[in-house]
């Protein structure tokens, strides 16, 4: 049986701020605030298809409006594909998710032998509840600020309406470059606006990277572990990917020498801070030492630091950025906010030196022209007015509650936490376990995990599993886990 | 000498609607309100660079707020970058639009032998106004509408607050390409959501599919002359481009056969309605042929239709889409919202059969993770509610008078018209004279020109010169030309 929602009631009692259906003072025609009304609940899925509407008796009397206007409303979200009408039986919200699912459905159905990284990476997006993905790169809403970033949005729409009509810059919006001028400064990075570009998060930033070094057949050196997603990246420009071992505080620097005069890798990728997935950084010691053994065999440093807002400061770890060193000689130097501000909003950047900004800015150009200003402006203001600083504070603080919440109930359930870093979002735990088997067990029940195999950059089997701590809230994750844990 | 401004005198007599400078009815402090109204109005150029700022005593009389309000709101204006204090002398608007001029002045200055891809593609992105730029690709605002796409998002931060903190779906807003699939089927053109992927532009839409495609050697033909930042793209993938001669109604396609016999391309990129340069649009028996000839020789085509929008309808120019015929087996349709919405918005797309739309968002996933959802968002609401129809009518309304203008101006001055489409946003005038020696001369006195070489896909020396009918309002530009054709 389907059921019928009493609108009102539904609109009052949502968990999401919703405005109320509509307003007699509104400049538009109550027909058009209905139909707006409706069509946005239904596509945020807050009416969830096939639910049944009110008849439109009950909604005229529940509304006070006239049952004409009731009638066009429901008519014209059935011509726009928002309701179905069924005969005899009234108006349904029109089956729209299954489309998703039918997308989405085959990688989920795979065996263990066919986890890979387009696996988890098309999982990631799937429209499972954020408390259902403990193996999530991102942070839930609960830690993110949905008002700073819907409050700026809607200063610039008032602001700058004219703006968003023509192209923004192509080494993007110049006021965030220089805000972002004043961030890399407290990093001790040196860099000029024009030595930073915008990008479409820190993955079209490695892609525009990645495009202008890598010809196929060479040689790039990731971290082992390190985040799945550049390794087919990567092979999609035809590049030989190697591990190299991430130790507590950064990359196996012996190791890099080694496999450096073996195989003369053209990029070495690399978290300084808050590694994906272990949360290590980086000591000072090694970053000279990767600086000497890149000077010495004449590659470039790409150094991602997406998460450099999570670290809480270098009294509780230390935290080096190979950047602040070589000043944006041989480093080209990511970052982004999609992490800490909202991934949506797609705004990544890269520093480098002035001519390779520039190189990579014409490289930017020919791919997809410029980035959305959009987001760039929201970036802006968030940065400029202080909220953004303010926001990071309570994340950081949040982050660590979460955290120790995390490493108490790996502890009860039997799994070792001494290595593990003590801060970041990620928890590198050993289940001693066949992790891609958890996975399996986990998906079977609805939870989405990230086995350690995904992070190796040759797929290896791995006991290892990353967690996020901020997405373990659910006591029931827990139960779960523990008999999974028993019974694998 | 610098100008003091009286800001609420400025405020009030701007171009561009701005907020009052503060309210004491708003939630935020009044030194936030004025720091905020005060950034905005320097971030947007509104208060130029050199401005000098009130002083603090004239500002508080002015404004009827307290010293010390002012020189707190002065003083973070300072330090966010946004002035800077002379001693002795008072605030100014700190100098920033140079940075963009210094990374944006060389190509400017080049030589016309240096006229390239890279150049125009620069220079359309020099903060000059619209109506100095005739050679550039995008309606001036006056034929867009801020309002709409400022309504929308603003209904966005509203509505969808927390759907912006997390990456949207890899294929793009589930809405969105739900519309796209009505949009198309009036085209006669059948694709289910899951065909359609969302991309940044045509550009990156572009950009997917000749990765997808091109390997390095590979050939790809375009049309001759043709939009010419995919030259570069493609030549960016080391894939050779072989320009098809357009004639009045679509590719020469007798030539067509030819040369694919000789060359076996993989791609055929061609833009079959209000093609880019000349606004010609293609006839029934031609898409046919040109279809036929892609089976024979096993060829894909690429029919970028980012026009679209812009056509009144057969009664004015016949214009067939190939992917009519064909239904999305061996044609890649492309489309999207720059031209005719908001480019800033970023939003494009690609329909095509179920595997290769897969295949393009495992790719995009891989190149760029997600597009932004706002961007999205926007276009959805805008298409759903109906705006986009109306603003559409009057848009085309709008271009048909620049065209007769344009047109009028182009006879008057002895340049025949008598070729020239007779719909479009692209005039394609023939000046008898070497184009780019033309844009040189106008180039030194400010106007951006299009000359025909940079659409030629071997930059071949041309007479022919695009222009935009909308950005020709400026009687000062048909002062100029005339004694430029005179003197050339």
């Amino acid at each position: 049986m389907t059921n019928t929602v009493s609108i009102p009631t539904f609109a009052n009692s949502s968990a999401q701020p919703t405005a109320p259906l509509f307003s007699r003072a509104s400049g538009l025609r109550l027909v058009e605030q209905i139909v707006q009304a409706l069509a946005s609940r239904i596509d945020d899925r807050l009416l969830r298809s096939g639910t049944r509407l009110p008849s439109i008796r009950q909604f005229a009397d529940q509304h006070g409006v006239s049952r004409f206007t009731v009638v066009e409303a429901y008519d014209r979200l059935v011509a726009s594909g928002h309701l179905e009408s069924r005969r005899g039986s009234g108006f349904y919200v029109r089956e729209r998710a299954p489309l998703i699912n039918a997308a989405l459905s085959k990688p989920e159905e795979t065996a263990g032998n066919q986890i890979d990284v387009v696996w988890l990476a098309r999982n990631m997006f799937r429209q499972l509840p954020p408390q259902k993905m403990p193996g999530s790169g991102l942070l839930p809403n609960e830690l993110l600020d949905a008002e700073l970033v819907a409050n700026a949005l809607r200063s610039i729409s008032r602001q700058a309406p004219n703006a968003l009509l023509q192209y923004g810059g192509p080494q993007g919006f110049l006021p965030l470059r220089q805000q972002l001028q004043l961030k890399l400064a407290e990093l001790e990075i040196s860099a000029t606006p024009e030595q930073i570009l915008t990008t479409s998060g820190v993955t079209q930033a490695l892609d525009l990277v990645a495009r202008h070094f890598l010809q196929p057949g060479d040689t790039v050196f990731v971290d082992d572990p390190a985040w799945f997603l550049m390794f087919g990246s990567f092979a999609m420009l035809g590049a030989r990917v190697i591990g190299i071992p991430r130790t507590q505080d950064g990359p196996d620097v012996t190791k890099l020498a080694e496999l450096a005069a073996q195989h003369r890798p053209k990029l070495f990728v690399t978290n300084s801070v808050l590694h994906n997935p272990t949360s290590g950084s980086l000591s000072s010691p090694k970053a000279f030492q990767i600086l000497k053994i890149a000077e010495q065999y004449g590659f470039y440093i790409v150094e991602d630091d997406i998460y450099c807002d999570m670290h809480p400061g270098s009294a509780v770890q230390p935290a080096t950025r190979i950047a602040a060193l070589d000043q944006l000689q041989r480093v080209i130097y990511l970052g982004g906010f999609s992490k800490t501000l909202a991934a949506n909003l797609r705004v990544g950047f890269i520093a480098a030196s002035t001519e390779l900004a520039r190189a990579l800015a014409d490289r930017k150009i020919l791919s997809s022209l410029t980035c959305s200003e959009v987001g760039e402006r929201v970036v802006y203001k968030v940065l400029s007015e202080g909220h953004y600083r303010k926001h990071i504070e309570r994340l950081r603080g949040k982050l660590e509650r979460a955290r120790d919440r995390t490493l108490r109930q790996l502890d009860r359930i039997g799994l070792d936490t001494a290595d593990s870093a003590p801060v970041g979002m990620f928890v590198w735990t050993d289940t001693r376990r066949d992790a891609n088997r958890l996975t399996e067990l986990a998906m079977a029940e609805g939870w989405l995990l990230a086995p350690g195999s995904l992070f190796s950059p040759h797929q290896l089997p791995s006991s290892r599993m990353r967690f996020n701590v901020a997405a373990l809230s659910d006591p029931a994750f827990w139960r779960f886990f523990e008999q999974a844990l028993a019974g694998a």
